[in-house]
Protein backbone atom coordinates (compact mmCIF):
# COMPACT_ATOMS: atom_id res chain seq x y z
CA UNK A 1 0.00 0.00 0.00
CA UNK A 2 1.04 3.27 -0.89
CA UNK A 3 1.74 5.84 2.22
CA UNK A 4 2.68 9.39 2.15
CA UNK A 5 4.82 11.12 4.46
CA UNK A 6 5.47 14.53 5.34
CA UNK A 7 8.52 15.35 6.94
CA UNK A 8 9.87 18.86 8.45
CA UNK A 9 13.39 18.74 8.41
CA UNK A 10 16.34 21.22 9.21
CA UNK A 11 17.41 22.77 6.17
CA UNK A 12 20.85 21.96 6.07
CA UNK A 13 22.96 19.71 3.90
CA UNK A 14 22.89 16.20 3.95
CA UNK A 15 19.05 15.96 5.81
CA UNK A 16 18.12 14.95 1.97
CA UNK A 17 21.13 12.34 2.12
CA UNK A 18 20.09 10.56 5.47
CA UNK A 19 16.61 10.45 4.99
CA UNK A 20 16.96 9.15 1.49
CA UNK A 21 20.20 6.17 2.92
CA UNK A 22 17.76 5.30 5.53
CA UNK A 23 15.02 4.38 3.20
CA UNK A 24 17.37 2.93 0.66
CA UNK A 25 18.86 0.82 3.81
CA UNK A 26 15.64 -0.55 4.14
CA UNK A 27 15.42 -1.59 0.76
CA UNK A 28 11.99 0.92 0.17
CA UNK A 29 11.65 2.23 -3.47
CA UNK A 30 10.18 5.85 -2.99
CA UNK A 31 7.72 6.72 -5.46
CA UNK A 32 7.85 10.34 -5.35
CA UNK A 33 9.61 12.69 -3.27
CA UNK A 34 9.42 16.78 -3.08
CA UNK A 35 11.37 19.10 -1.09
CA UNK A 36 10.73 22.48 -0.87
CA UNK A 37 11.45 25.47 1.81
CA UNK A 38 8.20 26.40 4.24
CA UNK A 39 7.73 30.13 6.02
CA UNK A 40 10.69 29.70 7.94
CA UNK A 41 14.09 29.62 6.15
CA UNK A 42 15.60 27.31 8.77
CA UNK A 43 12.92 24.36 7.65
CA UNK A 44 12.27 22.89 4.65
CA UNK A 45 9.17 20.64 4.00
CA UNK A 46 9.07 16.86 2.19
CA UNK A 47 6.26 14.46 1.29
CA UNK A 48 7.80 11.41 0.46
CA UNK A 49 5.37 8.78 -1.39
CA UNK A 50 6.08 5.10 -0.42
CA UNK A 51 4.59 1.12 -1.23
CA UNK A 52 5.00 -0.55 2.08
CA UNK A 53 3.30 -2.35 4.79
CA UNK A 54 1.62 -0.42 7.66
CA UNK A 55 4.34 -1.63 10.32
CA UNK A 56 7.67 -1.74 7.64
CA UNK A 57 6.38 2.11 7.10
CA UNK A 58 5.85 2.75 10.93
CA UNK A 59 9.57 1.27 11.72
CA UNK A 60 10.49 3.90 8.81
CA UNK A 61 8.88 6.41 10.49
CA UNK A 62 10.44 6.25 13.84
CA UNK A 63 13.91 5.67 12.09
CA UNK A 64 13.38 9.43 10.50
CA UNK A 65 12.57 10.59 13.80
CA UNK A 66 16.58 9.58 14.88
CA UNK A 67 18.19 11.25 11.94
CA UNK A 68 19.70 14.53 12.58
CA UNK A 69 18.13 17.44 11.49
CA UNK A 70 14.57 15.75 11.37
CA UNK A 71 12.03 17.97 13.45
CA UNK A 72 8.87 15.94 12.75
CA UNK A 73 7.67 13.58 11.07
CA UNK A 74 3.80 12.17 10.41
CA UNK A 75 2.42 9.57 8.07
CA UNK A 76 -0.80 11.45 6.64
CA UNK A 77 -2.34 8.42 4.52
CA UNK A 78 -5.59 7.73 6.74
CA UNK A 79 -5.54 11.31 7.95
CA UNK A 80 -8.27 13.91 6.11
CA UNK A 81 -5.63 15.38 3.57
CA UNK A 82 -5.68 17.50 0.45
CA UNK A 83 -2.99 16.25 -1.71
CA UNK A 84 -1.90 17.94 -5.42
CA UNK A 85 0.46 17.47 -7.76
CA UNK A 86 1.70 19.36 -10.68
CA UNK A 87 2.59 18.53 -13.68
CA UNK A 88 3.67 19.53 -17.46
CA UNK A 89 3.56 17.65 -20.64
CA UNK A 90 4.97 18.26 -23.70
CA UNK A 91 2.76 16.87 -26.27
CA UNK A 92 2.98 16.46 -29.98
CA UNK A 93 0.84 18.57 -32.50
CA UNK A 94 0.06 19.26 -35.53
CA UNK A 95 -2.28 21.52 -37.11
CA UNK A 96 -4.71 18.92 -37.66
CA UNK A 97 -4.71 17.68 -34.08
CA UNK A 98 -4.00 21.47 -32.03
CA UNK A 99 -7.74 22.07 -31.75
CA UNK A 100 -8.32 18.45 -30.05
CA UNK A 101 -5.77 19.10 -27.98
CA UNK A 102 -7.14 22.15 -27.21
CA UNK A 103 -10.25 20.93 -25.88
CA UNK A 104 -9.26 18.12 -23.85
CA UNK A 105 -7.13 21.14 -21.91
CA UNK A 106 -10.44 23.42 -21.96
CA UNK A 107 -12.51 20.27 -19.88
CA UNK A 108 -9.12 19.19 -17.42
CA UNK A 109 -8.93 23.04 -16.66
CA UNK A 110 -5.58 23.00 -17.64
CA UNK A 111 -3.34 25.82 -19.07
CA UNK A 112 -1.27 25.72 -22.61
CA UNK A 113 2.20 27.37 -20.99
CA UNK A 114 3.99 26.86 -24.90
CA UNK A 115 3.55 26.39 -27.74
CA UNK A 116 6.15 26.02 -30.93
CA UNK A 117 5.43 24.24 -34.48
CA UNK A 118 5.24 20.86 -33.54
CA UNK A 119 4.43 20.74 -29.54
CA UNK A 120 2.99 22.22 -26.98
CA UNK A 121 3.14 22.39 -23.02
CA UNK A 122 0.42 21.77 -21.20
CA UNK A 123 0.79 22.39 -17.11
CA UNK A 124 -2.02 20.72 -15.12
CA UNK A 125 -2.32 20.66 -11.39
CA UNK A 126 -4.83 18.03 -9.61
CA UNK A 127 -5.15 14.88 -7.77
CA UNK A 128 -3.04 12.07 -8.94
CA UNK A 129 -6.15 10.38 -11.12
CA UNK A 130 -7.11 13.56 -12.84
CA UNK A 131 -3.18 13.89 -13.52
CA UNK A 132 -3.35 10.40 -14.83
CA UNK A 133 -6.17 10.54 -17.14
CA UNK A 134 -5.25 13.47 -18.92
CA UNK A 135 -1.92 11.77 -19.88
CA UNK A 136 -3.80 8.66 -20.52
CA UNK A 137 -6.36 10.87 -22.71
CA UNK A 138 -2.92 12.85 -24.51
CA UNK A 139 -0.79 9.75 -25.14
CA UNK A 140 -2.61 9.52 -28.33
CA UNK A 141 -1.28 12.80 -29.99
CA UNK A 142 2.26 11.49 -29.07
CA UNK A 143 4.00 12.66 -25.49
CA UNK A 144 7.68 13.95 -25.93
CA UNK A 145 8.17 15.00 -22.40
CA UNK A 146 6.62 14.56 -18.82
CA UNK A 147 7.56 16.03 -14.95
CA UNK A 148 5.67 15.57 -12.36
CA UNK A 149 6.33 17.23 -9.35
CA UNK A 150 5.11 14.06 -7.10
CA UNK A 151 2.20 14.62 -4.15
CA UNK A 152 1.86 17.40 -1.73
CA UNK A 153 -0.39 16.53 0.99
CA UNK A 154 -1.57 18.75 3.74
CA UNK A 155 -4.07 18.27 6.61
CA UNK A 156 -7.56 19.94 5.86
CA UNK A 157 -8.54 22.18 8.86
CA UNK A 158 -10.79 21.28 11.23
CA UNK A 159 -14.11 21.88 10.31
CA UNK A 160 -15.20 22.41 13.85
CA UNK B 1 23.75 31.24 -8.30
CA UNK B 2 21.00 28.94 -8.75
CA UNK B 3 21.02 26.26 -10.96
CA UNK B 4 18.55 23.80 -12.16
CA UNK B 5 19.20 20.52 -13.33
CA UNK B 6 16.85 17.76 -15.02
CA UNK B 7 17.82 14.40 -14.60
CA UNK B 8 16.51 11.22 -15.83
CA UNK B 9 17.03 8.04 -14.07
CA UNK B 10 16.16 4.71 -13.67
CA UNK B 11 13.18 3.99 -11.71
CA UNK B 12 14.91 1.85 -9.01
CA UNK B 13 15.91 1.84 -5.03
CA UNK B 14 18.60 3.55 -4.07
CA UNK B 15 19.04 6.26 -6.95
CA UNK B 16 17.95 9.23 -4.98
CA UNK B 17 20.53 8.02 -2.23
CA UNK B 18 23.33 8.24 -4.99
CA UNK B 19 22.40 11.36 -6.29
CA UNK B 20 21.81 12.99 -2.63
CA UNK B 21 24.97 11.79 -1.38
CA UNK B 22 26.88 13.02 -4.72
CA UNK B 23 25.83 16.51 -3.62
CA UNK B 24 26.25 16.04 -0.01
CA UNK B 25 30.08 15.18 -0.44
CA UNK B 26 30.33 17.95 -3.09
CA UNK B 27 28.98 20.32 0.04
CA UNK B 28 25.89 21.32 -1.84
CA UNK B 29 22.64 22.41 -0.40
CA UNK B 30 19.78 21.47 -2.43
CA UNK B 31 17.12 24.13 -2.45
CA UNK B 32 14.63 22.23 -4.18
CA UNK B 33 14.36 18.95 -5.11
CA UNK B 34 11.27 17.02 -7.29
CA UNK B 35 11.41 13.29 -8.16
CA UNK B 36 8.22 11.78 -9.96
CA UNK B 37 7.63 9.05 -12.96
CA UNK B 38 7.48 9.85 -16.36
CA UNK B 39 5.82 7.97 -19.53
CA UNK B 40 8.02 5.17 -18.64
CA UNK B 41 7.59 3.00 -15.53
CA UNK B 42 11.55 2.66 -16.00
CA UNK B 43 12.68 6.09 -15.23
CA UNK B 44 12.16 8.75 -13.24
CA UNK B 45 12.58 12.07 -13.34
CA UNK B 46 14.46 14.86 -10.93
CA UNK B 47 14.62 18.68 -10.74
CA UNK B 48 16.98 20.04 -9.06
CA UNK B 49 17.84 23.61 -7.83
CA UNK B 50 21.02 23.89 -6.41
CA UNK B 51 23.36 27.44 -5.63
CA UNK B 52 26.85 26.93 -7.04
CA UNK B 53 28.58 28.60 -9.63
CA UNK B 54 29.08 27.42 -13.06
CA UNK B 55 32.19 25.40 -12.54
CA UNK B 56 31.14 23.53 -9.79
CA UNK B 57 27.59 23.22 -10.84
CA UNK B 58 29.54 21.54 -14.27
CA UNK B 59 31.41 19.28 -12.17
CA UNK B 60 28.65 17.86 -10.24
CA UNK B 61 26.74 17.46 -13.42
CA UNK B 62 29.74 15.25 -14.51
CA UNK B 63 30.02 13.48 -11.62
CA UNK B 64 26.07 12.68 -12.04
CA UNK B 65 26.81 10.89 -15.33
CA UNK B 66 28.81 8.31 -13.30
CA UNK B 67 25.95 7.61 -10.69
CA UNK B 68 24.91 4.12 -11.36
CA UNK B 69 21.27 4.35 -12.88
CA UNK B 70 21.43 7.97 -14.30
CA UNK B 71 20.56 8.01 -17.98
CA UNK B 72 20.58 11.89 -18.98
CA UNK B 73 21.78 15.23 -16.59
CA UNK B 74 20.91 18.59 -18.26
CA UNK B 75 21.75 22.07 -16.70
CA UNK B 76 19.12 24.22 -17.87
CA UNK B 77 19.55 27.38 -16.43
CA UNK B 78 20.94 29.36 -19.06
CA UNK B 79 18.12 27.04 -21.64
CA UNK B 80 14.08 28.49 -22.69
CA UNK B 81 12.46 26.64 -20.23
CA UNK B 82 8.99 26.61 -19.03
CA UNK B 83 9.43 26.50 -14.51
CA UNK B 84 6.50 25.93 -12.39
CA UNK B 85 5.82 25.28 -9.13
CA UNK B 86 2.80 24.46 -6.71
CA UNK B 87 2.27 25.63 -3.22
CA UNK B 88 -0.48 24.68 -0.52
CA UNK B 89 -1.12 27.53 2.05
CA UNK B 90 -2.94 27.27 4.62
CA UNK B 91 -3.91 30.47 5.89
CA UNK B 92 -5.86 31.64 9.10
CA UNK B 93 -9.36 33.21 8.93
CA UNK B 94 -11.77 34.63 10.96
CA UNK B 95 -15.22 36.02 9.73
CA UNK B 96 -13.71 39.05 8.97
CA UNK B 97 -10.43 38.51 7.07
CA UNK B 98 -12.23 35.26 4.88
CA UNK B 99 -13.46 38.01 1.83
CA UNK B 100 -10.19 39.88 1.44
CA UNK B 101 -8.16 36.89 1.43
CA UNK B 102 -10.55 35.42 -1.21
CA UNK B 103 -10.29 38.60 -2.80
CA UNK B 104 -6.60 37.65 -3.00
CA UNK B 105 -6.89 34.45 -4.15
CA UNK B 106 -9.13 35.49 -7.18
CA UNK B 107 -6.51 38.26 -8.05
CA UNK B 108 -3.70 35.41 -8.34
CA UNK B 109 -6.18 33.17 -10.10
CA UNK B 110 -5.50 30.48 -7.21
CA UNK B 111 -7.95 27.93 -5.62
CA UNK B 112 -9.58 27.37 -2.55
CA UNK B 113 -9.59 23.41 -1.95
CA UNK B 114 -10.23 23.34 1.73
CA UNK B 115 -12.04 25.01 4.27
CA UNK B 116 -12.35 25.16 7.37
CA UNK B 117 -13.87 27.40 10.78
CA UNK B 118 -10.72 29.23 11.62
CA UNK B 119 -8.35 28.43 8.06
CA UNK B 120 -8.53 27.81 4.80
CA UNK B 121 -5.91 25.91 2.10
CA UNK B 122 -4.84 27.92 -0.93
CA UNK B 123 -3.32 25.88 -4.14
CA UNK B 124 -1.54 28.19 -6.49
CA UNK B 125 0.61 27.29 -9.23
CA UNK B 126 2.98 29.13 -11.04
CA UNK B 127 6.55 30.54 -11.65
CA UNK B 128 8.47 30.58 -8.03
CA UNK B 129 8.11 34.69 -7.85
CA UNK B 130 4.21 34.27 -8.20
CA UNK B 131 4.01 32.26 -5.30
CA UNK B 132 6.36 34.11 -3.44
CA UNK B 133 4.13 36.95 -3.75
CA UNK B 134 0.71 35.34 -2.29
CA UNK B 135 2.85 34.01 0.15
CA UNK B 136 4.31 37.52 1.42
CA UNK B 137 0.03 39.00 1.04
CA UNK B 138 -1.08 36.24 2.94
CA UNK B 139 1.40 36.20 5.70
CA UNK B 140 -0.17 39.23 7.24
CA UNK B 141 -3.34 36.75 8.10
CA UNK B 142 -0.91 34.26 9.67
CA UNK B 143 0.17 30.92 7.75
CA UNK B 144 -0.29 27.83 9.57
CA UNK B 145 1.53 25.67 7.16
CA UNK B 146 3.23 25.92 4.00
CA UNK B 147 3.87 22.91 1.17
CA UNK B 148 5.62 23.82 -2.05
CA UNK B 149 6.51 21.24 -4.77
CA UNK B 150 9.71 22.94 -5.37
CA UNK B 151 10.41 23.93 -9.26
CA UNK B 152 10.25 21.73 -12.21
CA UNK B 153 11.52 22.39 -15.68
CA UNK B 154 11.15 21.85 -19.06
CA UNK B 155 12.60 23.03 -22.37
CA UNK B 156 10.18 25.20 -24.46
CA UNK B 157 9.45 23.56 -27.54
CA UNK B 158 11.51 24.87 -30.76
CA UNK B 159 9.53 28.05 -32.57
CA UNK B 160 10.88 26.97 -35.78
Amino acid sequence: MKHTLVALVENKPGVLNRVASMFRRRNFNIDSLSVGTTESNQVSRMTIVVEGDEQTVDQAVKQMYKLVNVIQVTDVTRLPTVNRELALIKVATTSETRGEIMQLVDVYRANIIDVAMDSMVIQITGEEDKVDSIIRLLRQFGIKELARTGRVSMMRGVAE
